[in-house]
């Protein structure tokens, strides 16, 4: 079943470490499938060079698992909250990027310092609050999607495709497994910019609005011009 | 048409994943044919590893399509107003290039450090100043020219093949395409040590002018002495 | 003799230039047999393109060589007392990995910043103290051991496996000498992060206890549930 | 003639970009043949991708090409200088490393703060004067050359195999051409944790001279006890 979405979803885990996104097995990547619910996740702990697709497990919005022989991901209760509450996003990547990470151990949200920026994401890329210890001893995974979607009350998370969990790491989506994971390369390359241009200039605030319109708009939305077709959206 | 020159434009455009310049598909290079007057520049967001001859898109210098099937960059005519007011270059790039693009950010000039700098750059890369809501929201990419042109309104463009695009990004360029992804290898290294310098020595200032002027002539002018034939200019 | 352990030794130094922990021969790998109490180690300066299985030395706990045709590494007296004193494992890395010797040479452990830390040392990852005159001028590298140990009296070498000696570089050790790589691994990566962390806010100071209790105690101990199997430890 | 020097020559400058420490051309490599004083050194501005063995120049102390097609590197008359100053020097080397080049530009001494600087460097890496307007305006390479020489009146050349020439770049030499190399390997990654060192701990010092004093002389010199065999120097 869902053959075609193991197979993205596998492709965009193996982009994980061509990219350097990801030491060891530190990362995951799935996917869902609308109609029926169902996500495909990587199995927990498995080298990405060992990946094969019918490693891939299936759950369902509930966490059962529908088909598989490994567990999924320990991270999927978080995927399963974010597929929950944004009903637009077609795939969720987890990594540990170093610089994304850095900014997230900082506590910091990444302003929008320059087009880099812009061109991806409408804004400042969140840092989600201290977690209570409530959620850290309860079900912690599923907590985690809940202070995400909590952060995310004020953005559009098709505006903003990723986010900082404090003192632990990123979660960038997209409209499908590949485009999430085009997203975290690109969070990794902003959250690298921005913390050199901090270095060089600390009181950097947040770029012109206008300019920051300017761009994200010539890349997403209907009057998008960037690229070869009309509405694209980071699209490579 | 322009077969040497449309070879000369996709040489350069893959040379930047090579070098190490770009994520993506973030960055351009063109590459003009003087007597004619036309330009050969890359196609909108199309990935390097796709990119062939036939892909390049020719237009004049009043941004017509002359010939090609795809939609010539998205920064087409921010190129056409270098190529007509600089008028001894014939290649121009723009990249992200991350070091580079955290002084744009930080909207600052880099000095003229050290020898590294000064056998390319006569003096530092300059920043350009913040772009108007008329500017931004009108012809945008044009406008992004205009405002590299207004701030060479002191500098010589042949002795500061570069600049940083405040708030954006680095564009350089040269004689011809090769010339100028050159040129953009070289403020990416220097960028990245001078920021570095920096780390070491918030207070370092220019080198002296005279050391400057020793190193820039030694590659540059008709008393250049580096290399294997007079009066060169940046070949390797 | 020991055969097996050979292979896993030999497998494990050739892992250090394939992670880019070392530069030239800046790094040795040791296991030992605890029935035998014999240890296997790397020669002392041979490069690891030229490692061979039956290059590796052959010591006894008492620095004695039981088998082998070279020098054994110049840092053995310190694997010596490390396996005498940590009974708990079965393999010692030492490099010169350049983001956790800037620690070492700063003089500073690294502060548990987030759960990439957390999930693999359980707290900071302390730094010796200055040694004395006596230690460094009497047996230098047995010294160097016995103020790891000293380090130690108040952390289990299981729970925080590595630790930085002041004005040096780190040691790390493991279940078997795979697992002490895998570590080191880790150790270069957090320390990169942690340095970036710092840069972006100096302030930052240990995370949450509760976060790194859940973290470490995720993939360690009786309740851990990262992975495939109950119960591991760092396997990937 | 001098064909296993040339050779030695070639390789020592072909491993530069296999090192990483060159960018296009930034770097040149030369050896000396005692005997008959002649200097065997790369010829100016050729890629190393297409430098060849007979493209070697053979020029004798007074700067007399003996031998060779090509100009030599324009930096020959500083390798002059240097072999006739530092009489137990066979090889020299210059590059535009990164790290290096950074505490050059910022003119700062890289002070020994840990044992990785210890084995190879007895003492803080020094960096010369400002150049007078005079000598930069006249025999600029020979002066150069001048300036080293100047300031290592206090240094044992071979007890500290390189320089940093202020607002330029590294120089460093070794027995031969390959251990040249080789202390240009190591400075490069020494220069990139001593500036993470002073990121961590802006009030860093030199390290403790009882412990420098054990770490060079244990590759260093009559008590040598490093690698395989007694009384080495540096080699790998």
């Amino acid at each position: 079943m869902l053959e075609s979405l193991k197979e993205a979803v596998l492709e965009a885990n193996l982009a994980l470490p061509k990219y350097g996104l990801v030491t060891f097995t530190w990362g995951n990547v799935s996917g869902i499938d609308r109609p029926s619910g169902l996500v495909v996740i990587k199995p927990s702990g498995v080298p990405y060079e060992k990946l094969k697709r019918d490693d891939m497990v299936v759950v369902d919005l509930g966490g059962n698992i529908v088909e598989g022989k490994l567990r999924p991901s320990s991270d999927t209760p978080t995927h399963l909250v974010l597929y929950q509450a944004f009903e637009t996003i077609g795939g969720i990547v987890h990594t540990h990027s170093p610089w994304a990470t850095s900014w997230a151990q900082a506590g910091r949200a990444i302003p929008a310092l320059g087009t880099t920026h812009a061109d991806y994401f409408y804004g400042s890329i969140p840092c989600t609050r201290d977690m209570s210890e409530q959620e850290i001893k309860g079900a912690y995974e599923l907590e985690t999607g809940n202070v995400i979607v909590e952060t995310f009350r004020d953005y559009d998370p098709t505006m903003v495709p990723g986010v900082l969990v404090k003192n632990h790491a990123p979660f960038n989506w997209g409209k499908d497994p590949h485009d999430a994971v085009h997203n975290a390369v690109v969070l990794e390359e902003v959250a690298k910019i921005a913390l050199n241009t901090q270095q060089l200039n600390p009181n950097s605030t947040s770029m012109d609005q206008i300019l920051l319109d300017r761009h994200f708009l010539r890349k997403h939305g209907k009057n998008a011009y960037y690229g070869q077709t009309s509405n694209n959206n980071n699209s490579v």
